[in-house]
């Protein structure tokens, strides 16, 4: 496999070998945050039925009772081209080249075939979904007939025969079983208007896909025109340096659709609409001269039942606006919102280019799976672009990604957490479920938040998640001050939560401790066991945040705190029990060694040198059964390490630097969690080698597919959350605690300078960090420095 | 509900209520080791395809990867009987009675029903099982008109239109998915015979039924003769105390069929033959005359692909056996093979005779499940008669029923080992899977013994199972003293076993000892533990029979242990280890208290009231979840007492008590394999009342619906063994040890005197064991006792 050319700005292949596709389509990924898209290239749609994945954000159905997968949404870049009768598919593709811009987001590929009788023909195709009209997507299909007079024909629509393939938990197990989960599907075309209604199985949830289509010939000055500059620049009906060309109006198959207004069409051009029960699409022919150009824009509008009651209509409305905005007024409008999302987002350095583009696909992938607009979705663990774990939420979207969004777009990093306010219902449920108080948040949640976990184990006994996200709000409130949301929706999520930690403990009369009995941490390998570090010191945080809530809302909000209390059946002395807790929780801290013990077994397990065992980057767990694995002393990923992470603050450094050396060298990294977190800690303790090593392979985990899983899974969004902690928290050494911000840097050689926009309490700082150099942070557009910033770089100092 | 009556030798019911028939349905189950039917009325086989269960030991067929089922065996009970146009299942039915006789197996349906226009008939429908002729069942239908001469029809054959309805493992999920498991189906009929093979859609596993009929006229004298006592007496072709009738000779469907040889016909009986896709039958119509008894006798053989290449032609050849010898010589063949079980296995009580027929019940229901000749099945968890827990095998079979055939029938209780040693190869698979060594068995198996558990804490966790085999076969061979059984099977397994063990293990540098991490003991609510007593106690027993396994084959077959260390790659190195095991488990013993404690975690467990959440006999997981009660310090069956229960000798009775009074107390005994062996223990320590609580408990247990799911379960065949062991173990003592055997009986106040035979070392002794009185025990037919023998009654004496 060639692999990619990651330059500052741009992910390119041009290797088009077909064992490699699978890969490709998972890097070269597609989203919005309305909707994903693998990359795979429209006019490849012969694919199987589960394989062509589009999904929209929060849009799940079940798949047996209780259990729902994310849906795989009709497949709106379905196309087929011909050239000549030949079918592009089956030509070998010459001068190939797929490459995704990280500046707008969009995916071009572009290659020429020749046909048996020699006829040559540069094909271009550019899609992009819109990150200023989110319900769209814009397909441009360039064809240029080098050698030859001669026929195209391209046939494309949305097609809802699409299937899900529910991915099992397991990592060993194989999916087999596709499933058919849309019924009730109505089709129209009239040629160059289309769509497709359709309604999920079970709880008959609608999607509505509608697409337009624009036509143009451009005639040649040698056949070899970059149209891309070109199209660009110009209005919906010309394109810049080429004469007024004809925009050709649509063919009527269905009576009573109208023309498209202002738009004339050159009878050259036939076009057909063509319905099936699951298909709405279209024919396009016409006869096309050496040296010219011919291009054929598709115009995609989605709407479900999340956004409207109405959703074909709205579909259609957003269809017509798309058509009339044209193709250059959509692609403008997606450059510019992408360009003020970068203007926060960009993490520029002075390295290598191949570095400084992969961290922008770091951060462009974020940002293509979040949900940023919207607080009753979050994003998946392999994000809008795969079913992988049935497209669910884990601890992975509060713990290792909301940091990104929460000093880049606070407000995207609300509505993450905002999901799970509006999941509380469930929670509570499933507290309810478990026999417990409270409310448990589930290991594995999609739209309403109940458990989708099905292995046992983890879904039982890994329980942290919980805290997590009380950990979470806490960290939202003191990063952006919003007290109003400490008011309206974390208070009751505290308080909840703690009345579960506080029925989760077992308390032991023989010693007057609280045992967490039969837990797992977030090392998933070392058994269940109990009294986990990071679980215990999680919930005792979580109950820390519900006491100060009682008192800030006591304090501060009498009025909204009496409705809370009578809403919760608020209990006067229910905190007494919470404080004791955080007083009597079992933890395990070995004085002789300064060291923090994972949990009650954690050393009673078998030792094992990983380096015998453990081949690069392949899982042992391919090596030994799960259950063989929890009696080594081995992790599958930081247990200890990842608490110090969260609480930096509260640890010494010759604590850190003591678990560090003890269950470092314990890790397997097994999951893709691991990586970044070590990077940055290994940035924290000064260990430059080991943070460059782990920072890398975080950085680079699906570019250069170090899991070798990228292909079947899809990318993994917790490392690429991970990957922009390391170098923020990490090498930029940047840290919010409640004594402020602070800035610590340690800059890996390879980075000369690093420089990026950081939100903290409302203001935006822009923080230039170099090699050698004392730190700046500016507040943004001025002069003035914070003085809560306390910058620690070759030496400290107070600004 | 009105329950059953039970007597000596009887359980009857005059209840035909409808939302009573399921329970009525298990509690008259039928079984003759090869097959087992449940308890419904040939002629309302209108029930649903999955409810008609009829199962042949020993016979699974994948149901999805990996995992089987039970196969639900075509319907040969298949019936329809319509009097006067009117359908018997569409009329009332008076003076109802279903009674089973102990004594032979035979279950009997008798009614009146009268019609809309008055007409009254008296119904008797007979069937059993043969004991003789293990592939063979038969029906007699005896119908007589009261007081209207008429016409009356009977469709009866064999169904193949059955399903499966596979049971989750989860006790609390419904079960909905019904599932085809027969394909291939081939069905014939010529009238009075016919037949259906057909295949499993997997593995083509091939079952073949015939079925052969033959019909009576018998004038009348009052209309209300007793056919039983007639038709009991008499040969094939006639019936006594009448004169000779015509028996009628087949209506040929099928050309090519010759009439049975013998047998003549009457014109007046029309009889038909019926095929349909995946049904054979015959439709029998026949005037009636008032006051006459018309009998129709319906022979089944059915045979598979695991009792001949060629089940079909077997099948055929069998009915014809049977139908030549006709009903009474059948029944009679039956009656002895039953007789000469009963001489072995009853136990007869002086005590009410509803406790005589429980006691009964228990013994009849062991042995009807039992594939006594049979060494590549064993005794599903509910027997032959009900798909729960998909009919697989458990430790129930060796821990619980084993006893009963150790000591009255040692043939059939080496077949039940030997399916263990047959399915070592897959143990031996399972432990590779676990990337654990030697051999592993499966908590649940099925044919091969692959692991069919699918809920992760018991199918990873509850791993006595292994050890629980290897001290059955200890068992066996100290009580038989069949030391060709160790050198053959026993020894393999012991080593393999062991081999697991010693990989189980964890090895605890710090502390030089070996800790068995995350278990789970017989108990199965407290958590995934660590140490748990019983399980490691087992394991060492384990590990010592291997130790003295490789003693016995190194003296005393020197050329046979060659072989099998060749074969098993043994290394002489290996016992060091064990040995080194069974020094250093970890157990955990409570000197203040002489106390045994259960594992690493029991004691940090809340404590829980039971008497506050424990409904009478309701399981508690449907008032807490299984997560919750995990954390509560209740049992759901004895643990340490479990342990006690195997080894008596190696606790002094100040342990048992004192564990008693700790354990039995937390006890929820929220199943079935609890009250026995609580009833046998409290006997053995003299708490009489506790015993006879208990006892009634086990004894009653399905009879008197316990547990409230007798008729959604059918019958717990674990309890029914452990009721058998609370009598002979507990009420009179017996105990057979590396000491020899002893006695030392303790009967409550309601069994005045108890007689049964007892099987020891290859001879019969008959115990007599009488209040007040000293125990006698004397060797079968002679007056001599044996010297092993210890009494330890009112007074201790040596024999």
């Amino acid at each position: 496999m060639m692999g990619v050319a990651i330059r500052s700005w741009e992910i390119e292949t041009k290797d088009n070998s077909p064992e490699a596709k699978d890969y490709y389509e998972s890097i070269f990924s597609q989203g919005n945050g309305y909707m994903g898209v693998r990359g795979y290239a429209p006019e490849g749609s012969k694919k199987n039925a589960a394989e062509r994945s589009t999904f929209f954000a929060g849009f799940f159905e079940y798949i047996r009772p209780g259990i729902t997968d994310m849906v795989n949404q009709p497949d709106f870049s379905s196309s087929h081209l011909v050239l000549n009768g030949y079918e592009v598919e089956s030509l070998e593709k010459d001068e190939y080249q797929e490459l995704l811009n990280m500046q707008d987001g969009t995916l071009t590929w572009k290659y020429t075939v020749t046909d048996g009788e020699g006829r040559k023909t540069k094909v271009e195709i550019l899609r992009f979904l819109s990150m200023a009209d989110i319900q769209g997507a814009v397909i441009r299909f360039t064809i240029t007939p080098i050698n030859y007079d001669g026929t195209i024909i391209l046939e494309t629509g949305i097609d809802g025969g699409v299937q899900n393939l529910p991915i099992s938990d397991n990592q060993l197990s194989d999916n087999i079983e596709l499933l058919q989960i849309w019924g009730n599907i109505r089709t129209h075309s009239d040629g160059t208007s289309g769509g497709l209604m359709c309604g999920t199985r079970v709880q008959e949830r609608v999607t509505a896909m509608e697409y337009r289509l624009a036509t143009y010939e451009m005639p040649g000055v040698n056949g070899n025109q970059d149209v891309n500059n070109v199209s660009k620049v110009n209005g919906v009906s010309k394109v810049d340096g080429i004469p007024e060309v004809d925009v050709i109006s649509e063919v009527n198959s269905i009576p009573g659709r109208n023309q498209f207004s202002g738009i004339h069409t050159s009878p050259a051009w036939n076009i057909k609409g063509v319905t099936k029960a699951d298909y709405a699409g279209s024919i396009i022919e016409t006869p096309v001269k050496q040296g010219n150009t011919y291009i054929i824009d598709k115009f995609i509008a989605v709407s479900s039942f999340r956004d409207s009651d109405h959703p074909g209509k709205l579909a259609a409305e957003e269809a017509e606006r798309y058509f009339s905005l044209g193709f250059d007024n959509m692609l403008l409008r997606n450059q510019n919102a992408w360009k003020k999302i970068w203007t926060m987002a960009d993490v520029k350095l002075e390295t290598s280019e191949e570095l400084q583009g992969a961290v922008r696909y770091n951060i462009l992938q974020l940002i293509q799976s979040d949900p940023a607009k919207d607080p009753k979705a979050s994003i998946g663990a392999r994000g809008l672009m795969h079913g992988r774990y049935k497209g669910c939420y884990f601890w992975d979207t509060e713990i290792f990604m909301l940091p990104f969004f929460l000093h880049s777009n606070p407000e995207a990093a609300k509505n993450l957490l905002l999901y799970r306010y509006h999941t509380l219902e469930d929670a509570v449920k499933s507290a309810r479920n478990f026999s417990l108080e409270g409310a448990r948040y589930s290991w594995m949640a999609s739209d309403t938040g109940f458990e989708q976990c099905e292995t046992w184990d983890t879904g039982c006994c890994e329980i942290h998640i919980t805290a997590d996200i009380a950990y979470s709000m806490g960290r939202y409130i003191e990063v952006t001050g919003d007290t109003q949301f400490l008011k309206d929706y974390a208070a009751e999520v505290y308080l909840q939560t703690a009345r579960y930690w506080a029925s989760r403990f077992t308390y032991d009369a023989a010693t007057d401790r609280f045992n967490l009995l039969f837990v797992k941490g977030p090392d998933e390998y070392c058994g269940v066991t109990s009294n986990n570090l990071y679980t215990v010191r999680m919930a005792v945080h979580n109950l820390k945040l519900a006491l100060n809530a009682v008192k800030f809302m006591d304090e501060t909000y009498k009025k909204e705190w009496e409705l809370l209390k009578s809403k919760l059946n608020f209990d006067n002395l229910e905190p007494d029990k919470w404080k004791e807790i955080t007083e009597k929780a079992v933890t395990r801290y070995d004085d002789n060694r300064g060291l923090w013990i994972q949990d009650d077994t954690f050393e009673k397990l078998e030792p094992l040198d990983i380096a015998l065992h453990k081949d690069e980057d392949i899982p042992l767990y391919h090596k030994f059964s799960f259950d063989r694995l929890q009696r080594y002393q081995v992790l599958k990923q930081p247990d200890v390490l990842m608490l110090m992470a969260l609480f930096g603050e509260d640890f010494t450094l010759q604590e850190q630097q003591a678990a560090w050396d003890y269950y470092e060298s314990k890790t397997l990294h097994d999951s893709t969690l691991s990586f970044g977190i070590h990077g940055m800690l290994a940035a924290k303790l000064g260990l430059m080698n080991e943070a460059e090593k782990y920072f890398n392979k975080s950085v680079y985990l699906d570019l250069k597919d170090i899991m070798k899983n990228t292909a079947r899974e899809g990318i993994h969004t917790a490392a690429l959350g991970a990957s922009w902690q390391a170098l923020i928290f990490g090498y930029a050494g940047i840290w919010v605690s409640a004594g402020g911000l602070t800035c610590k840097p340690h800059l890996p050689e390879a980075i000369r300078k690093m420089e990026f926009s950081f939100q903290y309490q409302g203001n935006i700082y822009k923080v230039m960090i170099e090699q050698e150099k004392d730190a700046v942070i500016q507040l943004h557009n001025t002069q003035e420095k914070e003085a809560v910033i306390q910058l620690h770089n070759t030496q400290e100092k107070e600004l």
